[in-house]
């Protein structure tokens, strides 16, 4: 019963004998091999995108923090849900890779920004000139931290207000994948033809290893990127075990079945929750999350009986009155499986 | 009729006087000379702090950001109201000395933090390990940017909370000696004996041309912060320029006598926007700033007649209907007349 | 012909076995997970350091840089041979993760320092207080960049001297089983007890898709280089993927066996240059990299035969005059192969 | 007898004056105000560079810093003398500006640069791609640290190779106006028309309190230029009074008067030390720097009769074998009078 996080999962068989096939003797270094042009051909093929510009490195925090710092000057504002990974869990890198830039955090229901909030706050962001940080970047989570969906609607015209005051906007994309499932659109759609420049279009979430691919829509920042990948240390000398593990995942639409799947189990438990009289669901579930309120010691009976999931927020905890209501949240991945959910339903009957 | 800042007032003739007596012949560069030495002295003991280790930059920014980054990992939080100097007007200044430490806006009414709020804040902070940057800091700020002012019980209560964490507090003092004077208590009361680590000591708000002193009652991070300042190329050779100032300006109290005169002329201007049927007083006075609300065709009477000063916040404007309530920020300085005021007060009951 | 560089091979059988093995099911993520506590027990056990502190990241860069930043503040001074990869082929990397520490590069024949540099160089180091950066870190490679290699007695000297100006010292081991198995000495004695602080233990041009990992033999900065590889992007939520790899790697000492094999194939591709009239090896082999200098026109008939190496340095062109003597580079690996070696020969003999 | 450092002097009479004139009531601050603008105006006029930006800053490592980090990646390297005040006297301060870009210390015998020397370094640099940084600026100094100055030619030779690879040229100037008049030139020749791009113009060696002009010849990076001066704390709210001690230094040439005088001591100073049978002078003197090798017992005794100046290099000392030759760094400036002179020399006939 491990509903923990989808980077808790292992990876498909698929992915592992891509690894095997790229261990086929000698191969430029630094990603000057076969392979990871081939990748690079392959994802503007799936994007329908023929000038993008494709980086890989193994974390999501990387592939954010080096997206970001390639489009924000230090004295840059980038705009984001306060609950954003960048703003919340990644331990400072986005200031760390951009020397110092700062994170707007808005507020916004459902883990979701709207275009009034954005167009709000900038409305007087670096007016006072050189005393301020200037608006730089937007960045946008999608499926959000709270399981939500952007639809095709609500991404466009957050690009667009971001546009109007000629800001280019990044699309942290760890859940990319299930996103784009559960909306149905294509992965043009849903990114460059939002108005996203910039996507970390995220695999090890969703079945790879340690993948993370950087897609640069408009290439104008790739040598800038390139430059900051290696002094980063996120230059792999072996870059053909990443372009392997992401050719092996794009592949027959591998990744769109993973997500899809993992989607399904969540709706799979959804369902079941909903049954529960003393459960509540919180926010519209957009893919593989769902955040549920029990009573805490429905909880403690569930954990001891083996259910693994972190409580929400961070600060929630196990100790207190049974009766509280404490909320966890519960993710599902490409290796869930009907019985994992169904056991954990059985538990949550029982508890 | 000048009340856009107390920076934009001139300096006293005592303290051109005391430039004048520092340019006496060839002194050791780099603060080695007996002026430096003896400021030191001065301040330690009108701050009764026998220990505290002091030294002198040109910017009330650089006071700030070195004495944060003297006290903050690259990875640490830093506690500070949402409204805070240091959040909203150095363009990321402590970002870029910390070399990307995060700075953590709290909300608090009249810019003022409470110790509930932080106790709050510092609650879940942290706890996520290492994917969450680490609580290193409470920055206060006194006077508040609404001009209002801590109360010594309330001063202790903040660092009596931060210090609960092992959090050392530092004070943005930019208007410490006009919260001095208004509060009536002693520089060791508002500073170290509540609990404050590293004050930013203002000059140049309250009479100086360009000087702040940063006050570490705790010498222990005094060798860092002289790498930092002199990496920050905030080091001058001819120190003795910037002691001078401020030996001139602790001289005979000069420096409260000046603080007392900025308050007296915010307290007349104050009285008359009392009797004015249109004008509405934000805040509680601490000392001498004023935010005052009226119809937005009486500000543009006003500016029109010569007043200067900011609409707040920034993102004010004076084009718009002309009943809207506009709100304005009026300084005093030591260089504020009863005149400037009196004028000001005129041009009001006309306008 | 492949001799560019070590990390233009591919990984053993055993390694991939290794990740098969770890693909079971669901782990913690992060670090967290029963692999990656093995794996720190076994480099223990095998560096007979059982208060080692052992952490994974995918490039040597990264290794480098994080080890570097956890043992020099920005305004330190990292004593370096000039040619240390460090200095000239990380793209700053060190000065990124460090905030502006500065490398000192040192001469030395060979690509090695000496005792007698390194006291020489510290002589003055940092005597102008605070202007200048402060003697912080001696860092060291082993195997050299010009595939030289320490004595133990070298390496000792070279430490005792840094721990009379108490510097820690970071060895740069992205060779460091080439260097051992050649010296014939344990991993202890090429560490810690040759007084190195912290080791960069590098897997990747050893055999593995992309590991290294950093050994701190001292765990006091064990936490800041966790805040420091998060930040960095460097924390790997599938970790059990890296720590799968060393032990693997590490099993029967396969590693050790793989640099043993690489350096024999240098030295049967030695033994082959020294018998060519026109060849000139330099430098002493130290394990798995040779420098031989060719007339450039041979070099162009290899380089046409399919013979891939770099020319030395950077800076050397195949155009130009038939006769002037141009230095190559040449690597082996563990995945070298007699025929490899031979092939290289015949191409020569011809050439 | 103070030869320790031109930043030991005081200033005249004039800028005092100056000062006084500026404390003129109210004026808008941040360098909003008319003695800022009539300063650029000034400074456009002296160096016949009508587009040219200028902005203030108090120390020269902050005007090298920034001048270098507006024009210079983090991934850059700057191309310097191994003797440069910014590679050596600065704490890192380009690498903390810069966010970690590399300066390349470069030889040159009396502490200038050839062009055929930078020629030489460019040859190679940067041509491993992203695995190096990437040459982005030359550094020069004039004045140089060993006193000694660079002709036009010289200059021009200079900066035409750096253009050859696009490289933008800083000179730091913290000795400008002496190497102006002893060079007999105008200030547009010793700067953009010889190639210079941004000029750190010193004033405080020269007489003033504290106060450095970066001139920015290119006014394409004014804009980063204000963004960093902000954040790096370097914005100084009371601006004018920066600028009427560099407006008062203007007027009337007084500043080639003072630097002129201090270049005329140097040379009253260096006819009597040729005259002292041990007294050996190092470098053909450049304006109003001397380097003099003589017994170390006569450093001492000078030093006991009260003669203040440095040894170099920073690491020599006064203890030792009396015989040794010992240099000593003698700086006049526009304070030196001849009697100071002449009591030196006084002192030093019966050493």
């Amino acid at each position: 019963m491990f509903f923990a996080s989808d980077n808790t999962s292992g990876v498909p068989q698929q992915v592992l004998d891509g690894l095997a096939r790229a261990n086929d003797g000698f191969a430029p270094g630094y990603g000057n091999d076969p392979m990871t042009l081939a990748l690079r051909d392959r994802i503007r093929a799936v994007f329908d995108a023929p000038q993008a510009e494709v980086f890989l490195v193994t974390t999501g925090s990387a592939a954010n923090a080096l997206a970001i710092a390639s489009h924000c000057p230090p004295w840059g504002a980038v705009f984001c849900h306060e609950l954003a990974h960048i703003n919340v869990d990644e331990c400072g890198a986005p200031e760390f890779f951009t020397n110092g830039a700062k994170l707007v955090p808005l507020h916004g229901a459902h883990a979701k920004l709207t275009a009034h909030t954005l167009e709000h706050a900038l409305g007087g962001a670096g007016k006072g000139g050189v005393h301020q940080v200037q608006p730089a970047l937007l960045s946008l989570t999608n499926l959000t931290e709270c399981g939500t969906r952007y639809t095709m609607a609500e991404l466009r015209a957050l690009c667009d207000t971001a546009k109007l005051r000629d800001l280019p906007v990044h699309l942290d994309g760890a859940r990319f994948a299930n996103a784009l499932v559960a909306e149905g659109c294509s992965p043009a759609e849903q990114s460059w033809q939002a108005g996203v420049d910039v996507l970390s279009l995220g695999g090890t979430k969703n079945g790879l290893l340690g993948v993370e691919a950087v897609v640069m829509f408009d290439p104008a920042q790739a040598w800038e990127f390139q430059m900051r990948r290696k002094r980063g240390g996120h230059l792999l000398s072996k870059n053909r075990y990443l372009a392997a593990q992401m050719l092996a995942w794009l592949q027959d639409d591998l990744w769109l079945r993973l997500a899809a799947h993992a989607n399904a189990m969540a709706a799979r438990l959804e369902d079941g929750l909903h049954k529960h009289p003393d459960a509540q669901l919180l926010f519209n579930r957009g893919g593989n999350m769902l955040f549920v309120t029990l009573p805490r010691a429905i909880h403690a009976r569930l954990q001891a009986a083996g259910a693994q999931y972190y409580l929400w927020p961070d600060s929630a905890v196990l100790d207190g009155p049974a009766d509280t209501p404490v909320t966890g949240r519960l993710v599902t991945s490409w290796s869930t499986t009907t019985e994992h959910v169904d056991a954990f339903l059985a538990a949550l009957s029982t508890a």
